[in-house]
């Protein structure tokens, strides 16, 4: 299909409105196609994401359980972290962040699913891997801050907590969904 | 499944290092379970976000293009938006969006699918509604900001833009994978 016409806004100047660590957000000085301006469109900055759909040999999904501070919540997730460096590649972000928070490598990883978190307003992707016949070669290693526990899941447990909404971060419910819809339809 | 435990942080205060209109980011001094504290963990605020499967009588998606200034593309899109008012309610919101966008309204809507944008630093969720039957019921209403393309999709061009990754945007994607998972298993 054709892509649609990209009708760029121009941008006239940038700043930092707040540039830490663990947050920076740009304001933008734009112009639209249509002249309108906004002297403050905000970009929240950040590395590219990963994440990783990682199966044993025997078939259970690696799972993890953590605490969010967005939602106050602590539910099911895929293993997921950052890229820690504008350099780090996905694939080797995604399988130090798989050993570092269960212990599980190795396996055959394939790319799977690129996102974008936010187009709207923020300027990274996010990247799904999925790492099949993985296993446990190490045990866990947290940083201080991290309270991660790990869970061997069968795909009918998976699939019941997508379909409950229990996994919930749509960066994490876009790839599963995809992988029942073309790997394991269950129609 | 046994939902896992809670491992709740402790706020001891909190201030916002931004609230504008567009960009609200709260700085929280928490504690956590281990006695770790973090002095500003960071939270971006939003209100819930919703967004739309519109399908028509005769089998097609409304769909939009849109430029993301985040990304500095124009994508094709499903139509999406803002609860704009902390009260109103996400089906509103998303009725309001369709007609506002494309001009489409009317059909049987459900809810489809619930998703946190990021668990981890937003405290808003998403919503998706299916809509099948929706009808043109007026012209768009855009405001001055928005250049909004609509476009009437088959089924089969939605799939393949899904496929081909030209629909980028996570909460997009999962819903529209879920979509494809449930109600049109293509194997």
């Amino acid at each position: 299909m054709k892509k649609p016409e990209n009708r760029k806004w121009e941008v006239l100047s940038s700043r930092y409105v707040v540039k830490e660590p663990w947050c920076t957000v740009r304001g933008d000085h734009v112009r639209l196609p249509n002249g309108m301006e906004f002297p403050s469109f905000y970009v929240y900055e950040f590395y590219n994401w990963v994440n990783v759909i990682a199966i044993t040999k025997d078939g259970d999904f690696v799972m993890i359980s953590q605490y969010r501070h967005g939602l106050r919540e602590t539910r099911y997730e895929l293993v997921a972290g950052s890229c820690d460096k504008a350099d780090e590649s996905p694939l080797e972000a995604a399988q130090r962040e798989l050993l570092e928070e269960t212990g599980y490598g190795n396996g055959h990883w394939t790319p799977f699913l690129t996102m974008a978190p936010n187009s709207a307003c923020q300027n990274n992707l996010a990247f799904t891997f999925l790492a099949e016949g993985v296993e446990r070669i190490d045990t866990q290693h947290l940083e201080s801050s991290e309270d991660i526990q790990v869970h061997l899941l069968s795909e009918d447990e998976v699939y019941e907590l997508l379909v409950t909404e229990e996994i919930i971060q749509a960066l994490m419910s876009a790839p599963l969904w995809k992988y029942f819809a073309t790997r394991r339809p269950r129609h």
